[in-house]
């Protein structure tokens, strides 16, 4: 269960890392979009293994075919199915992880949950999974571009230790895509790639935290009480796998401030009603008030590492585990598009939601 | 929209602060559970205006009455409807919100969304609104405790700058209850009692820190892609007013410690497989692992304080709001029963989610 | 489970026949349609008992409040929940309901499915359930007038064996609520209350058939697949107590014609796309095409009787089971308005859920 | 939208005639059953046009795929992907079909909804795409079987105007494959074949009645209010392509009974709570009593017959159009396992739903 997300922009993403594919279904978007296979595939080839020295250097290319929902390049409104066929099929690799739960992995959850699990690769735990969510995303930027021209950036402001000063007001696809960490300070970025190559060459791994900036969103998204806003993303970004924490504006730090330094003053520019700050992160009681919705995730250090580990077996007894072949030392660059995919998806969603606000 | 929450134990809240009443229908609570109009007050009482010289003075004596769903004690399996009749209505002391936004309220987000907001009180973005979450969150938490021992326990960890060091493992139910601030730690407590004080006689407010841990949880709860426990009691906590960040275990600390650090080893104590440490707070693939679920939600400071502010009318001209009256200088202790309930809310709905998980 | 319907316009039901009232919340109508008690209770009373001599003569006066959702008697956008307070509540008046299930009532399968029920009156069985159903419909039947001007009529066409002869195109609401029976046929309306004064003398019940017609129903109307609008319709009206069967058109008649017989003809009428015929009555392919619905509803005759009827006790012991005090001997005349709700309901749902199929 | 049904076992299908392909989402089954492609594939070729002399003569092989969701023969809990591949795709062939409506089909309705169409074939309206629903119909009907033996039959009882006496207690799956009209009467199956011939030659269709019944049917499935087994089921029922009405029971025949030839006594058998009629039809107050579910579907003619037709272009121009090669004269055989599908869809989603019922 619990493999569909949005209310009317919905998507059901289905697939494991070994099987047939992964895909994603998606009911609810409006026809009349145009949407071509390249420009899913641009959204895939971001989050892809092996697309530069950092990531993982396993090889997948990921191939996306549409094959119901469009008719001449455009949706028909009908359900929309996107499928990745599987490539890399080599059970005989995972015979070592057959018998035993990888630490800090879903391994040992999966198998007390449902009494089996599909041990080549994670199931529905592996990273492969987002693949559908970002397949989708790639709709729903294009739906929320052509409604109000909003557009949303994420990147890299942390690898481990290392945080990175960035304007999150100015910053550029442009400058993000430039960096194979997805951190568009050029120093910085430098900086994060050395510590992720030192990471992994002791076998290790290391997480970070992604932030990202959603402009020219419309006002009157999010539902008062429990469909707000910042709780359909907190949710959305919390699915992503290895994550920890999610914080808007001031989030964490903002419980250090008093309300006389926290509000936001409303004031009239250019005829329209803003705010003279914007630690609300653009969003109020749950609802966007059309400026910049500014946001953070923490991801944990990825769980596999190539160090010996403690762990048990599938028949409670003592062993240990190494992971064998090369890791992926830090998700983060790959996590950029999966973290606005999911941010697309609920803007799309609420947007379509808000259709039905007033009586018009 | 946006007014239910939950799939099999599903919740619809109703009601603003001024109008008839405000109240919840429970559709799912499974039949048999004995429950009694005292056990749903005993969670009201502890999130009522009031309560203690801390809170707002604002009298709500907020009697809940059950009026449908149980029959001589025990829930029949049908909508439990849960009702508190508004009392304070005095309409006139609402007169001057009429034509202005309070900042970094919700006042301009509804308005903009709907056209049209009830401005006596907050409307649905009043804290008021959760009383009926938190009427229902008591009977999640006898349906938890009767299936598995499970308890939830939440408390103040920090207040504005003061941070109280707390023993999550050891921390009960009775020393949480003995601070008027929730703060299980009392030389801490006494501290963010007088910081409170402080606050409130500059007409100002602050924020800060809920903790909460879950015991006894069973093994299992939680859906492999979006509905991963840690997403669903994100979007849960995040629902609620004033939040702005949610983080589990470590949560944005996890960042700075490298996988080999991070990783909980798998051992065998007393025939189980549990971990040997718990930074993954209980969740692992988005499924529990049977340890306790450890979670931190950030509150700002409450957006009503008594200075004079810049704000715009409807009519788009710059004016000034000062807000009238005895203002809540600091709504964490009350909201302590809100974040319990919310974790019960999602703990109960995904139990009965398990349910469905094998074939059996 | 089940007590909600609708994904954008979003009811959910609550109460029993005795406690505390029943009552609906409404989840998703538009901000700014007027709306007033009196309109509500209007169709109250239509499906009040006790409203003529040929319905049951327990007296409910059945008052409506709105508690939340409405300002200045605008809707706000936010959940509308209404109330009626249940009045007549003697529990000794149900004592010899205890210990036996009355046949073809729900007394077994709810006691068989949940372990407990409410014997006082029919729990969430009873027919008191449809108050909220009619009360959301209130506000269902003003949004579709505001909308497109779209009306639906509901009528009887059949109390046991006597048929009436009605033209469905002329019916006016007038002539409905002219005859008590709720059958626009002057004649057959005599007879029909004739017979249903017989049946009550013999301590009987008759069923019969509704028809209803909507009006200026705007074309597009309905989703391809599963939510088609006539399986909707189907649904809403086969969750009324009572119901057998739902028919389209022409129904179980349609299949005794050929396909030349029986397909429409497109046309063109006033430059619009019309069918010469309506045997689709309204809807192809599940999405209405402007022509007018048509549909019929089957009500099997009313279990409760004044006969002694064979039985058996919760302990598994043949009993007898004779109703006491005066019975309904037809439903159908207060079932009309019932309908009516559950089409304005699965209408109202649509037309917003159809504001999305178009990118705009 | 409107891809999606059930709430618990949910599915969600995707495809056109003319497309990548056609497939089912399958989220929600419990983990742990056996399943093979081969069980899938039995029912799909129980769907297929070319099956026998009596159905369309267009051949598809529809060969299912299982892409997801199994390990070494099993469900594993994770969503299941099954896909048929579409091959017969020669656009060409439908190019008369681009600028006008057919008859009674769904082009008019789709079009003015969505502004668009895939004109090749019927898109989301072909009979195609009821593939899906009956591949995830297979894993269901295992799922009944394997909790509690439960089986539905369905065949054809009426074609036209030949209505087939039989009698539903002793139907045989046998009897109804031995019929390539899935009547399980030889005689009367020997005159429906008869029917559908001559009705081909003349190039027109008909339509028919189709009876299911289940039995070995749990007490206790279905809930009390809007989601009631008979609503379910009529919506499951009434959104296959050319339904127009459904009853169970007696149906529309019940209302010429009184309430005391209608109910249906209690009795005990062998121990257990038992009605010595089931004009109930297995269901009471929405909840299945244990009795067999015994209802009917009526399906009109189809639409596409080789008759010249008027109608209407894009252009809002009057025309005529006549179909092109070999049509399907009759539906009923090959919509027998899809209204068995939709049935197992029903039963397997409140089976699940049920396991909440009581506190347990």
């Amino acid at each position: 269960m619990g493999d569909s997300f949005g209310h009317l922009f919905r998507i059901t993403t289905w697939g494991e890392s070994h099987g047939g594919g992964v895909g994603v279904v998606i009911d609810g978007c409006p026809a009349g979009l145009e949407i071509s296979e390249a420009e899913i595939q641009y959204e895939l080839d971001r989050r892809r293994p092996g697309q530069s020295k950092i990531t993982t250097q396993r090889k997948e290319s990921d191939s996306a075919r549409i094959l119901s929902g469009t008719f001449e390049g455009k949706t028909t409104g009908t359900a929309i199915s996107i499928m990745v066929e599987n490539q890399d099929a080599r059970p005989q690799a995972y015979d070592h992880l057959k018998d035993l739960y990888r630490p800090s992995h879903a391994d040992y959850t999966y198998e007390a949950k449902y009494g089996i699990r599909n041990w080549m690769g994670g199931g529905r735990a592996s990273a492969r999974e987002t693949i559908g969510r970002v397949a989708a995303g790639a709709l729903a930027k294009k739906l929320l571009k052509h409604w109000n021209g909003t557009q949303t950036l994420a990147w890299v402001e942390q690898i481990h230790t290392l945080r990175a000063d960035i304007n999150p007001s100015t910053v550029t696809e442009e400058q993000i895509e430039q960096s194979i960490v997805r951190c568009p300070n050029p120093e910085a970025s430098k900086a994060m790639e050395q510590r992720i190559l030192d990471v992994r060459k002791k076998g290790d791994s290391v997480g970070g935290i992604i932030r990202a900036m959603s402009r020219s969103v419309p006002v009157g998204l999010g539902e008062p009480v429990f469909d707000k806003l910042t709780a359909d993303l907190a949710k959305a970004l919390m699915s992503l796998p290895a994550t920890r924490g999610v914080e808007f504006g001031l989030g964490f730090q903002s419980v250090s401030l008093s309300g006389s330094e926290h509000n936001d003053a409303y004031v009239i520019k250019d005829g329209e009603v803003r705010t003279r700050s914007n630690r609300s992160a653009g969003i109020q009681g749950g609802i966007s008030n059309g400026e910049d919705i500014d946001l953070r995730i923490a991801f944990k250090p990825t769980a596999t590492i190539n160090h010996e580990q403690e762990t048990v077996t599938r028949n409670a007894k003592s062993t240990t585990f190494q992971a064998k072949g090369r890791h992926d030392p830090c998700v983060l660059p790959r996590a950029v598009p999966m973290v606005e995919a999911m941010i697309h998806l609920v803007l799309a969603d609420h947007y379509l939601r808000q259709n039905s606000s007033r009586l018009g």
